[in-house]
């Protein structure tokens, strides 16, 4: 058989092998509450609406970023947690373990890749996890702004089930003002607004 | 008020808006079962999907294309169906009404945008429509493909459900061999496979 039509053949094998594999991130089910209440999302749902959201909002960055980098960066960052489940943001006893496990996961299921193309995932999934450039800061943003979105549609639903706190939120987000401005008083605003709901615990 | 600043506000809040509207196709069912066999999928899970292969699947295109208009053009492909519902692929009657309500729904949800994103989203809906770019057929090639892989992956269950012959398959990718000779001898194999083990009817 010619060469190059045997290493395409062996490629499309990994490839599938990899894009059939993926599909379990559709049953890891998230603790944020679709936009209607009715259902927790899961981590496909949750990546498809970043890299919709990255399209649209990439114009209130601070920084440049690269477009193309982050859609495939938030399409993939939740994949780890095929193996490592979802580690729930104010979950601090998950926490401690979490890096080891989505460390390991990275490791088999990028490994499953074409070698060049499992590099290239893995790169993308370390400078998100590492939280340093530009595109990993925009990345982040969207990965926190689209729950709190939920979170807001759903009358606070999954703030108010797990008791969290103002104060909470405004930590796991305190990096957002330096990524964009635009969206961190949006944030603010519907913090304050849910605060007075009682949605969310003030401090 | 800046006018730069109140301008941001108002065209994040119609991204917000359409951010939330977009959530609604989490909840549109489509006929093909994930690769468990246990459910079937939505348009969120599949379109995050397709934006995946997008990425490992390029290489195997024979036409150049644009990673980044593939990718939104998948990303938005099916949100019409949140006014319009799926039509499942080999569905007749529901193809006759498909395109009124179809364009209807863009009108209406690509609307909510500000009015150059709006217009960015819809030309690249109308061109996956048009089926004539070589990134349209990328993106066409994905949205078919994705599905034949589940099936395969969940022993042809969406296939033996609604008795679909293998003409019915090769006929809906007619194009494919155009665009791909790797993905469509794939597809071939696939569908020979699964005529064999008697989940695809023969001619």
């Amino acid at each position: 058989m010619d060469g190059k039509i045997s290493e395409d053949k062996k490629r499309i094998e990994q490839q599938i092998q990899f894009i059939t594999e993926a599909d379990k991130v559709k049953n890891i089910f998230r603790q944020t509450y679709l936009a209607d209440g009715k259902r927790k999302e899961n981590d496909a749902e949750h990546s498809w609406h970043l890299a919709l959201s990255a399209v649209l909002l990439k114009e209130h960055m601070k920084e440049d970023v690269d477009l193309t980098k982050v859609m495939i960066m938030v399409l993939i960052h939740d994949l780890v947690e095929i193996d490592a489940g979802d580690t729930y943001a104010y979950d601090e006893a998950g926490a401690a373990t979490k890096r080891e496990r989505e460390v390991k996961a990275a490791d088999r299921i990028f490994g499953i890749l074409p070698e060049d193309q499992g590099r290239y995932f893995r790169a993308l999934w370390d400078e998100f996890e590492e939280y340093e450039t530009a595109d990993a800061k925009f990345a982040h943003l969207l990965d926190n702004f689209q729950p709190l979105l939920l979170n807001d549609a759903s009358d606070g639903k999954s703030w108010a089930e797990h008791g969290v706190h103002r104060s909470q939120v405004c930590r796991r987000n305190e990096r957002i003002p330096e990524t964009s401005e635009t969206v961190w008083e949006k944030m603010l605003e519907i913090m304050d607004k849910h605060v007075e709901k009682g949605n969310l615990n003030a401090d």
